[in-house]
């Protein structure tokens, strides 16, 4: 069975975008686009993911990541913003699920394959039909928070990176006030990144 | 010149305490209390700071981190909660300096040092002296905070626990919109506990 995973870059107060984020601006403003200067520090593009340029230990665990992943579950953001990315999202091999209630009339061109669903829990059926047993990864922040809210989700494989934000769009929350407890699995530390991985006991539930 | 440091506890989406606190429950409710859990996982009390089992790599943590520390400066709470501890705070060989507009009328017992000042600039500059040279260590809140936000903070000396609380009190939170560039220096992993460090490029500036 899939795992479904949420896969994001947060700063160390958990944002994972500044504020006023737009269109072609998905990490917002702010100091928001540092969130991700830990994927285009190194020196050379990565060999199988050529959009980056990942350096030392955050190289390999780009590699396990996304070496692990067989589709992708969406929101309407990514989608936007792959657009902005000349219509091809860096993990370009995989299938994207878009969960939005607004599909494009016009059909998305430059990947593989992309389909949008306007139900969470069909959403992530598709995308497991799709992984084909491969795990599933989450890049959406409402998309995560929903599956959080829900207990759907089964690890999350976040990258802390050195930055306090102060204010965007949080991780965190609207996901209920419940305490969610975690076992970490594994901590890798990278240049100017944290990579922390961790199960959440109860998910997976759905 | 004595460093000023943020010496917390915090929840993977950034609570150092549940929602709820009182004095005696400074942690709050909600799973809140469990942010200290690693503090307790070991089976030996901790040879120099009793009052804490600390196992494995969070034991060096602890070792460096604590001893380092000359003075504590600490918010109205922190007290309130050493009241609890029998009037003794955990590291208590340092003297401590509580920010408050409330001194108590009884002096405090148990403590090795304790002063009261109402003033944040002063208090910095007291516990400096009270630090004889090494690092002043902040352990409430929002004192973090408002040292946060006037720029005064040169390290943050933190422990992510694995634990997503939902609610509760931030440590980021009132510091202002600006992005703070931070620079990593150290990062850990213990049992239950990810000792991060970081450098506030900008900090000190008091």
């Amino acid at each position: 069975m899939s795992k479904l995973v949420v896969l994001l870059t947060m700063s160390l107060d958990g944002f994972v975008a500044g504020p006023n984020r737009s269109p072609g601006h998905g990490l917002g403003e702010h100091g928001g686009p540092h969130l991700f200067d830990w994927y285009f520090s190194g020196k050379e593009p990565h060999p199988r993911f050529s959009a980056f340029k990942p350096e030392g230990a955050n190289m390999l665990v780009m590699d396990k990541r996304f070496g692990e992943v067989g589709a992708i579950l969406a929101g309407r953001n990514t989608y936007e913003n792959a657009r902005g990315w000349n219509g091809t999202h860096p993990i370009n091999a995989v299938p994207i699920v878009v969960l939005t209630h607004e599909a494009p009339k016009e059909p998305p061109r430059g990947f593989s394959q992309m389909i949008f669903v306007n139900d969470l829990t069909r959403a992530i059926a598709e995308a497991k039909v799709l992984a084909g047993g491969k795990t599933v990864a989450i890049t959406g922040t409402s998309v995560a928070q929903q599956c959080l809210r829900a207990g759907y989700v089964d690890e999350l494989w976040l990258t802390i990176v050195p930055l306090v934000l102060g204010d965007g769009k949080r991780l965190f929350d609207g996901i209920g006030d419940d305490a969610i407890p975690l076992e970490k699995i594994e901590v890798v530390d990278g240049p100017h990144a944290t990579h922390v991985t961790y199960r959440v006991p109860h998910g997976g539930h759905g």
